[in-house]
């Protein structure tokens, strides 16, 4: 079950069919070729010294050497310590400081920021790579011998494979540790809710360095290509055309922009067998005109970097809701995953009626759920316990259980002692047909405690007043939810998963407060 | 991932779904109705004094009791001992010495055999089941609390599940000792291999105390109706039109007489997605034969009690081997399934080349692999070493690494120094129109050490003489190969599997000479 085999699987069984197709640097690999370097690449880390546990971290857009270091250091005995570029270097030097790499990778274009983490943390080699496969990367595995590396043997299912860092825009950043059998866990999950078929091709949309990584490792497990691209929405569509993709995983956003690609009907898509979505439910309007414009199947999944994928809506659930048989449940995130087990439990622990209605905090008992925090028992006691991960989303269950997410707990509003919870608000406000997507925070008010405030983007030529908006919430909610103030941006900060950051709206509002 | 919490995990999502159909008595169970049934069964056991790791025999056709017995013994910590109902008392009375079991469920039926086999151990309590759901084994479940048992949160993925016996004809049975962690594994591959879906429905064709048991608890877990029956050709026909089956395990006797019976084409079994078969491949004709008649996809599997389905040829493989696109390959059984590494290895150890002529041992490595023989380290140990297991097969691997079967180690003939595979004999054999199937032995002879016999079932109607099948035999093999005499039978012996018992075959002409 060690990750890094699954490239001696398909050396073995398919070497010349593709493994890995990058698109923005025009390069394909065979199986065999990527065996073979992921050996070289393993060999030559331990080669420098490097010890069973130890960090390699690498700070690259995606890439065929990103995908190499995560086989090679599971090969090796390594955790990969995959960075997100999108991060200012103080934060990335935050995230060196903790997780302390032995080695940090790093592609061309970030060289001077990885030379500046360099000197954050104690490193036994800067490796670079070249957009054309060169650098001193490729100096390592020349000089590597391809035998199979003896350390693989000694890797045991629960030692850690990477360590991925979540709240990195905070000073609070978490290095969530994933083993082996936790990743295979969460894949075991993508492949009954996906069925994966082996001529399946499965197009990466989102960054290496961020937990849907798993979904494309998956199909690497099933010997299925996986296409790699930094997202760009024309792009994605010639190459779903050009590669006979059959599965990806759209964001709302991607999905948004792609059904705008002028002459979007003459793509062949007819390729397409799933697509996955995640972030929170689509609005129905937007599954509807997906479902419409690609020929495929859906499936929603409910995650987090500490479990992977841990609910799905199915295939079956989209279609039936599109016929209007349980149409609400396009507003589910579906219910656990094969081999999870999932809870909405009050405060005490106790299940939450499954009425559609209570809401409680979301419980998930799976091996797909991380080890804990890297090097922090205090955070990883608090959520993990007997088995039980806490995730913080607050949700609804009916009789069947289906997932309602009504909010995050650190996104729930109080105000006037009433708890509001702002995915409600924002539903509400989506009801506006000149609203593309809004968010919804509490700021600080000296009467209620917190007063709600939205973040309004309007859909291209339409307009709306702050009044059309409050008008709106006025119609669907209770007076104390509706907003106090509207402020019209014209984009939401967002994770790369598409989450929007409430964080980043929160922080001017409470800078002076002792609120994260 | 203990495999008594199935019902659980099913009866939280889908209560009043039908988890089991038992044809025999007409009887249907749901999702909730069989989890109480389980929770009851499982702290009835307990209140015995049982104590976890402790034996549960059973003695039964295929029932609903018996799979709630497979559910039970997990949720209480427990181990199942299936015992096969078709084996001779005294046989019988070894199995039960060996495993020690403390309680015997027996359904009425056998009620006579297990009195018996009550008086060869030492039983806290035999356990009757009736016709209807009555006995003792009911009164157990009336009585005792429907509650959550408590062992279940003990059982770690590494503590023994079931133990079923192998080779329980001869005085030398062994107790393949599976724990939650191989049978779930094993599980895995059947779930990639078969494309499960949610629509669909398994018939168990086989016995529930044979391995393939597996395979229909995997459709269990993936919340499908499994529909139970004691064979019959005409009525599996009859079930899959009224039951809507998808799936089923048909090996080749199985199929040959479904494919005879009057009427075949009026029977809709237009819900039929996989026909998986094993017990070796099946003649192309015959392949053929069973794709134009029956609508759907089909696998040959190829596995052992010790290992579950250990490889896998796909539904990809058959519908190009049938377009004529690599048609020898029907002749393998596939490759290494999604979880589990194959080798094919000399005496020493080393892979023989992969060209399809050479012959090794196939090892396998894989988490489905067995614990161990129960209690028998000494024969564990001469099959299981550094997580590689013997399977004593002999085959050819090819440069993709497709198994072609030789023979049963055990099952090569050594005449005149020459190795002669019997699999390669019978083969030849089957070329003649006349022959049905087929079986090669070597019989002791003087001048040659053994000598090549084969006993063969004609089709009915057409005849053949011994000469004619020597004849034919002459023409595809090599002088020494060719059966020195033969034997026509009216049938073969065979286990559940349709694997010929070779042993038997054999026993009266080494009855007197120290090779079992």
């Amino acid at each position: 079950m060690n990750l890094g085999l699954i490239p001696a699987k398909w050396a073995a069984l398919t070497p010349r069919r593709t493994a890995l197709v990058d698109i923005a640097h025009q390069r394909r690999i065979d199986w065999a070729t990527l065996d073979t370097r992921v050996r070289r690449l393993a060999n030559g880390l331990r080669t420098l010294g490097l010890r069973s546990g130890d960090r390699v971290a690498v700070l690259s857009r995606n890439s065929i050497e990103y995908q190499e270091l995560y086989f090679a250091v599971g090969r090796a005995g390594l955790v990969l310590q995959p960075l997100n570029w999108r991060l200012s270097t103080e934060a990335l030097r935050t995230l060196v400081a903790d997780a302390q790499p032995a080695v940090l990778v790093a592609s061309a274009e970030f060289r001077h920021v990885a030379e500046d983490l360099g000197r954050a943390v104690d490193l036994v080699r800067l490796l670079h790579c070249g957009p054309a496969g060169d650098g001193s990367y490729e100096e390592l595995l020349a000089s590597a011998p391809d035998t199979e590396p003896p350390w693989c043997e000694q890797v045991q299912d629960t030692d850690p494979c990477f360590i991925l860092y979540t709240g990195g825009t905070t000073g609070a950043a978490k290095g969530v540790v994933h083993s082996h059998r936790s990743v295979a866990a969460g894949m075991l999950n993508q492949t009954v809710a996906e069925r994966i078929v082996p001529s399946d091709v499965y197009l990466l949309t989102g960054q290496m360095f961020h937990i849907p990584v798993v979904l494309s490792m998956n199909y690497l497990a099933h010997g299925c290509p996986v296409v790699l691209m930094n997202f760009d929405a024309r792009q994605a569509l010639e190459v779903i055309e050009q590669e006979r993709v059959s599965a990806f995983l759209g964001i709302t956003t991607m999905l948004n922009w792609m059904l705008e690609v002028p002459g979007f009907d003459t793509y062949d898509l007819s390729s397409l067998r799933n697509i996955q979505y995640g972030g929170g439910p689509m609005p129905s309007t937007m599954v509807r005109a997906v479902a419409e414009a690609f020929p495929c199947g859906l499936i929603q999944g409910y995650g987090q970097t500490e479990g992977t994928t841990m609910s799905f809506l199915s295939q079956e659930d989209h279609r039936d809701a599109l016929r209007g048989i349980h149409p609400h449940r396009l507003r589910s995130c579906g219910r656990e995953g094969f081999g999870t087990r999932i809870r909405v439990v009050d405060a005490d622990g106790h299940d939450v009626p499954r009425d559609g209605r209570t809401p409680g905090e979301i419980v998930v008992r799976s091996e797909a759920n991380m080890l804990g925090y890297f090097r922090r028992p205090d955070l990883t006691a608090a959520i993990l316990r007997d088995g039980w991960m806490r995730t913080g989303d607050v949700a609804t269950w009916d009789e069947e259980r289906y997932l309602y997410i009504v909010d995050r707990l650190k996104d729930m509003i109080i105000s006037g002692g009433e708890k509001i919870y702002s995915v409600e608000v924002e539903e509400a406000i989506g009801r506006h047909p000149a609203v593309l997507e809004c968010a919804v925070i509490g700021v600080p008010d000296e009467q209620w405690g917190e007063s709600v405030k939205a973040f309004v983007v309007l859909r291209p030529n339409l307009k709306a007043t702050a009044e059309d908006i409050i008008d709106v919430t006025r119609r669907h909610l209770a007076s104390y939810q509706k907003p106090r103030s509207v402020e019209f941006v014209t984009e939401l900060p967002k994770a790369p998963t598409g989450k929007v950051l409430k964080r980043e709206l929160r922080a001017p509002y409470w800078a002076d407060r002792d609120i994260s």
